[in-house]
């Protein structure tokens, strides 16, 4: 299609936009669009069929691309799994909603059972402002905002829950570690491993199966009334230790790991076929997107793959925090687009406030864009990607340059012990064992020409100058301004670790907490 | 759609395939289909959007997929050109037909000026069989089967030719090395730098127009004959020195490469469109491939991309062999399939004969398969695919397992000075810069759980001896039946060099050959 051509379908789409524009106004709109976010956990870029995984074995996610929108260039707003998520539903970064640790420099930090701290009631929920708009809130899967009851999701704009608060990580002895939790809602209804048993030498866990039902009802329940809905669906089958049901396990060419893409490939098609049986696909907003790039330390076995891209979760390179992503609105965004716009987990924040009609709250800054006019009208929106690890700031991507202040991947003592962020992977004075600084002159990549970040530019040429002049300032700018929040998780202590979740008396499912030691937690990495 | 509907489509397609079968058989039918082979240099598995390119360039490629067939598993018969293209048009790996070297043990060789062989008389190349069926076969670009004129293609079934028998490298000064001449037919009217400028310093050349209007001209020609034709398009733009038209240098975001590649992607376009227009794409078998692997030691200005595999050109890692392949014929197959049969460039040979109701030659070992089957049909034919470098037997994949006999990039001497043929990719004991002898221990890989060969199994798993006792048999039954051809490239002599084309009188082209000395060709790697 030629430029002329696109205008046509552009201008035709804004005058669409126009009549029909009730429904991105809730003012004019008596429903606005139900909202759907797909978060996948550990999955990567290269995951899928359609961002070429050999194997091609996700034919509904292929054709969910293919009948909305894909974009290239997505980004989690973290390369580990707490702060990537509270990132997205407060729409603003780790280092503001608390979600980081000031316990070493550049180290990554989540939410382990033995965290104290947990999402600040100072911060915004996505749920908590759509209620605004009359929507109905659930999270099925894994939270990871905090696992103490006050960091609840129905503590936090959440109108229903069912899953956990933390990694299914286990099984424990419930001695020295109790196991996680599952609950319905406000209280628990079992532990993982107990009464949601993950066999860990056969991989099979039927819980993807229980999260689609979950979505199911949940959708059946809501598609009628008056309200519309926000479904927050955080699975982890593809999260170490990876599973999946009896049925799909051994289906696919990729290992277990591909068995638990498979079926969720197979669940997301269930979700959208169930929203146009219903007929309300298009007034639904459907988005797939993971929270870090692939665990290449649990690869093959338990991890993805991260395409061409350099390294895994746990680093600020792209195959850390790159992500598959689509975008599926039938009658709205135009089936088999293709968007390179720079974007980001927290503008799912900005971008459903935008589709309920809803106001940006104005008391704090929020990281996250409206993408609508990336999705809708194809614009291409000019913004920086930031690139933290715990503290600090790493890297900046904006247009096709991104500059590396920090680099690191992990430890010399970690790695030789067999730890390996990067495995295969090996670019000189780039994927450095120690923490090697470059404020002063940035690496600097062309993500277009070389995606991979294997070829720096030459500091002495023109090309490294102008992305310099344009990134520097970018950067400077942004930690000129920037107002840390409290960090969250500096302090850990083994009471406070899944004991006695509230709902366990009722269950019998009660542990006596040892005693309180509050310290510093340790974060290796 | 489960194993029932497949099944019926299946049925479905054989009954059609019945009722229409005079289109396979020559015998039955008044004019079996035209073929067109789209044959690119040194482009990457990675290099298409619908592979999986993050820039997302190639919509007609792209388009070509969704109307066609994506094949997962394709092999060229060599990780370098010459080779790869022999074995291509006489459906027999290089080893058999002559394209390798014995000057030194597991050495890449192909067709620079200086080789004295080429192509022996007594292969049967493609276009020669199709002569039987009455098509009219034209290459137009890339020859590479030898440049000494009895080597040429009109000597071997081509009835037309335009482009150049060698790679497009130069400028040279005409007095140590001739630049290369550029042919129609049977004389040259060129030489590249000269009357068929590559500027080096911008990139900038028209050849991919010239080669694209040869194609469309020829096709034109042809389409109302009552003749089937076979068009061999072998065009080299993404072959370094990589080279774009004006209209699309500076096209792409990523670089000069891309702009060779956007170039090609619009070229493709034009030939399906031409097809479609005349009413003739039901009636014309395309297929685009590569002829080995992306050329990782140009990257990132001349070399593509290879995806998640391992290593590039010259290599017999996956990166080396693995290439994009799509097969297009409207009306016959199924618009949208993905295979994962293991298919090679060699298939190609066997294909087309089959498409042209001829029978395989039978007094010699034919490699290539005819895949109709698998285009038509869908069926998985279990069949190995052997990976040589020179006159060794690197490597074999059959099923999802590799098994590497022997490693290799290039040597310690080579790489230090900066050639490296795995850029960022350091596979420790597999991608090794001595020769390393594994053939009583294979190293094996699961290609699907690990498509990047980082994770070699172990070698006291079950798995490793299942693999194993299927791999090592199919090898062994391979080298004890080979019987290889005259080895052609290990002589070279300045005085063969083109330095007097047949039609260089006329131009006044002709230059003075220096004394000949045979000696050894040098292969380094």
């Amino acid at each position: 299609m030629d430029a002329e051509a696109w205008r046509m379908r552009w201008l035709l789409l804004l005058l669409l936009l126009l009549l029909n524009k009730g429904v991105l106004g809730a003012a004019d709109s008596p429903r606005p669009p139900n909202i759907v976010l797909l978060l996948m956990d550990d999955m990567g870029w290269g995951d899928l069929g359609v961002y070429g995984e050999p194997s091609r074995e996700t034919p509904n996610l292929d054709r969910m691309a293919a009948e909305g929108m894909l974009l290239t260039n997505f980004y989690s707003a973290n390369p580990l799994c707490s702060p990537s998520r509270a990132a997205l539903l407060t729409g603003r970064l780790p280092i503001r909603n608390g979600f980081y640790t000031t316990n070493g420099h550049a180290r990554n930090a989540y939410t382990p059972q033995e965290v104290v701290g947990g999402i600040p009631d100072s911060e915004l929920l996505l749920p908590e402002l759509l209620r605004k708009a009359n929507y109905t809130s659930k999270i099925v899967g894994k939270w990871h905002l905090g696992h103490r009851p006050q960091f609840h999701p129905l503590k936090h704009g959440f109108d229903e829950w069912f899953g956990s608060p933390n990694c299914h990580f286990g099984p424990y002895d419930n001695r020295a570690r109790p196991n996680i939790p599952v609950y319905r809602d406000r209280e628990m209804v079992g532990r993982f491993y107990e009464e949601f048993p993950i066999n860990r030498k056969t991989g099979e866990s039927n819980l993807t199966q229980i999260y689609l039902q979950e979505a199911l009802d949940f959708i059946k329940k809501h598609q009628t009334v008056q309200h519309p809905f926000f479904l927050y669906w955080a699975i982890d089958a593809t999260h170490a230790p990876v599973y999946a049901s009896r049925r799909f396990l051994g289906s696919s060419q990729r290992g277990r790991y591909g068995d638990a893409v498979r079926e969720i490939d197979d669940s997301v098609g269930e979700i959208l076929r169930l929203l146009q049986d219903r007929g309300i696909a298009n007034n639904t907003f459907v988005f797939f997107t993971s929270d870090n790039g692939a665990a290449l330390s649990s690869a093959p076995k338990e991890g993805g793959s991260n395409g061409p891209f350099l390294c895994g979760k746990e680093t600020t390179f792209e195959g850390g925090m790159r992500e598959p992503a689509l975008a599926w609105w039938p009658g709205h965004i135009p089936a088999g687009w293709v968007s390179h716009q720079l974007g980001s987990v927290m503008d799912l924040f900005t971008t459903s406030l935008a589709l309920a009609g809803l106001e940006l709250p104005q008391d704090r800054v929020i990281d996250g864009l409206n993408l609508l006019p990336a999705m809708l009208q194809g614009q291409l929106i000019d913004r920086p990607i930031f690139y933290y690890r715990g503290n600090t700031l790493m890297a900046i991507t904006q247009g096709e340059y991104k500059a590396h202040f920090w680099t690191w991947t992990n430890s010399w003592e970690e790695f030789t012990q067999g730890i390996d962020f990067c495995p295969g992977q090996n670019v000189s004075g780039v994927t450095t064992h120690t923490q090697e600084e470059h404020t002063l002159l940035p690496l600097i990549f062309h993500l277009g020409r070389d995606p991979g970040e294997r070829y720096p530019l030459s500091f002495t040429s023109s090309e490294y100058q102008a992305a310099l002049s344009m990134l520097g300032p970018a950067a400077q700018q942004h930690q000129k301004t920037l107002i840390p929040g409290q960090p969250q998780l500096n302090v850990c202590n083994p009471a406070v670790m899944n004991w006695a979740p509230p709902g366990c008396e009722k269950l019998g499912k009660c542990l006596t907490p040892p005693e309180s030691v509050p310290e510093k937690c340790s974060w290796p990495h």
